[in-house]
């Protein structure tokens, strides 16, 4: 959905690397993280402070990852190798827990290898809290239903890590700078870039950033220069787009960004209505301090419940529909519930709605 | 060490990056590895058939990595999650040894996550065998020592990771084209861009290929565009480098990190023998099929030993003569011996060598 804002972007987004740059592992010993592009650095703390989504500033570490994915380890690992928690839990693996639904990838990251610091426990909100420590992902605005979700536990115990990727102005309105301890962000969900593979975390606790490019340096001894220098240029050219004077609508990604996704979700909804079969989540709108207005949220995923008795909607969809989704039951929810991705290229979506539109019970 | 070579080949190894590409997490979705970019799967093959060091073509599936520290823990988990592996490991971690003096980051990658999956056993050579699966690395020139290493065990129960990262014409004579099942190969010892984090993996089995696919589809959702776009057309250009006609030596990078290698080589070991205090492995000159000449190896490390009863090798050399080196003890060896880059810039390298040489005991 974004290469056409990239594309009338222009050499502003573009990035030129010489062979004889960025060939050092180190970035800049001087920091905490050893592996993070100042330039980058600079680049995301601007945008923080242009969007007010994030408390960015004052001492907050940024921990740069591949992807939010490595990041979400990353603060595992951190969390649960902490001291005070590994003198209470006896070398057994930190419960990991999420409210229902939520995003597929934390099970399936959380367990990959098995580890003996952390296990899977599933949703949040059954977890039967036994006194010992555990860790609550917080996903808000939440994938897969766009909802603005609050943490289910509040022991004091407890850890939490903040995935905030989809809290942008064209997804959701901005309310409050988050200012939580640790709160992962990626520049895919930001400006579309999923290919460039990076994230980054704002930790506040110095320990935890410390433990977190342990992790990233063991796995993968750094991020992608090569990444970080184009994100610096992409997110810049972001900025700018706001902050420079008599800068054109469309360079401003994030209305951009809005229009279309307000759009694809009127049609969405059109669609449903008009079949009888699917209902979808319906928001409040609230006010968005970044657009200065009163929006809807039109999230990155649609939440899609089939109606009138199809119990595997996933199913219903590809087979009968040609339509592909993803089942609910990755998400700790019903079949019933499918998760719909809204940032495809337009023709992709516009085929998505036009098929939608022909279902009839 | 290679950033002067680079800086000579100007434009033909620059990328352009335009902010419209390479946004998708996609590749090539016919692909087994779905994120690997086309044209780096093809220059990849290029390369190896150039050198000569490793059969790439016939099938033989490449998975690309976050460096190949990534593709370390793919390959432990792709075969430690093997039907064949886990029927007879009955729950229990599949022991990882590798003969000593071994790779420093082997043991902290294997155990990052205390996995139930696979352990770290330490060295091969004293590994009891009790017939149960493991893993063994070899890792060949040899990271730390530089020697051309084979595999310490042999039993059909055991599995094996082949690290060639060292297995290029500037470090050691290219005998043979190498031939395992499972062989890794990185960016950053190849042509000197660590900051790229880059690697491959040439992987015979299909099935063992798609686990390290999944291994890194769940913890980076691939590996980023940028990087691999950018290795692409680095070893593009090296390749054209020797391909094309009239090109000049000075565009030819083995020779240019043979030439460097060799010669910096020659100056430590007048410096290790002036002093009397230190003493260096010996290799025997072998035949190089690529440079078609009989050369003695010059690894990107020294193993250096002290004599004269310094028990503390690293110690010895950092806090008497600011020498900043890595101690025997993390590579499972004596602390007499230290690890020393024979990669840095010419002035670093020059000050080291002149610290060495004052050194009297």
């Amino acid at each position: 959905m974004y290469e056409k804002f990239w594309l009338e972007a222009g050499d502003a987004a573009a990035l030129i690397i010489p062979g004889s740059q960025a060939i050092s592992y180190f970035s800049d010993v001087t920091n905490l993280c050893w592996f993070l592009e100042p330039e980058l650095g600079g680049e995301i703390r601007r945008l923080h402070r242009l969007v007010g989504n994030a408390a960015a500033d004052d001492g907050r570490h940024i921990v740069v990852g591949t992807g939010s994915s490595q990041l979400f380890q990353a603060a595992l690992f951190a969390l649960s190798t902490s001291p005070e928690i590994t003198a209470v839990a006896a070398g057994r693996p930190i419960p990991v827990v999420s409210s229902v639904p939520y995003y597929s990838s934390y099970p399936a990251a959380t367990d990959l290898l098995r580890s003996s610091l952390f296990r899977w426990e599933g949703d949040a909100s059954s977890f039967e809290d036994s006194g010992g420590p555990y860790i609550e992902i917080v996903c808000s605005p939440s994938n897969p239903d766009g909802s603005v979700k609050a943490p289910a536990l509040s022991s004091s115990h407890g850890k939490r890590i903040h995935d905030l990727a989809y809290y942008w102005p064209q997804y959701t309105a901005i309310t409050t700078p988050a200012d939580h301890d640790i709160m992962l962000f990626t520049v895919s969900k930001c400006t579309g870039h999923a290919g460039i593979r990076l994230g980054w975390a704002l930790v506040k606790d110095e320990n935890v950033a410390k433990r977190m490019v342990k992790y990233i340096e063991v796995s993968t001894i750094g991020v992608s220069k090569d990444s970080q220098l184009r994100a610096a240029k992409i997110l810049k050219a972001v900025s700018s787009g706001y902050e420079l004077e008599e800068t054109a609508e469309s360079y401003k990604l994030f209305h951009f960004g809005w229009k279309m996704m307000n759009d694809r979700w009127r049609r969405l909804r059109e669609a449903a209505t008009a079949t009888g079969v699917f209902s979808l989540p319906v928001f409040q709108p609230e006010y968005c301090n970044f657009k200065n207005d009163s929006t809807s949220p039109s999230p990155a995923f649609a939440w899609l419940k089939c109606e009138g008795g199809i119990e595997d909607c996933e199913s219903f969809l590809r087979e009968n529909h040609k339509i592909l989704t993803r089942s609910g039951k990755h998400f700790g929810a019903h079949m019933k519930f499918v998760r719909i991705s809204m940032l495809d290229r337009d023709g992709t979506f516009n085929i998505f709605v036009e098929r939608l539109m022909s279902i009839k019970l």
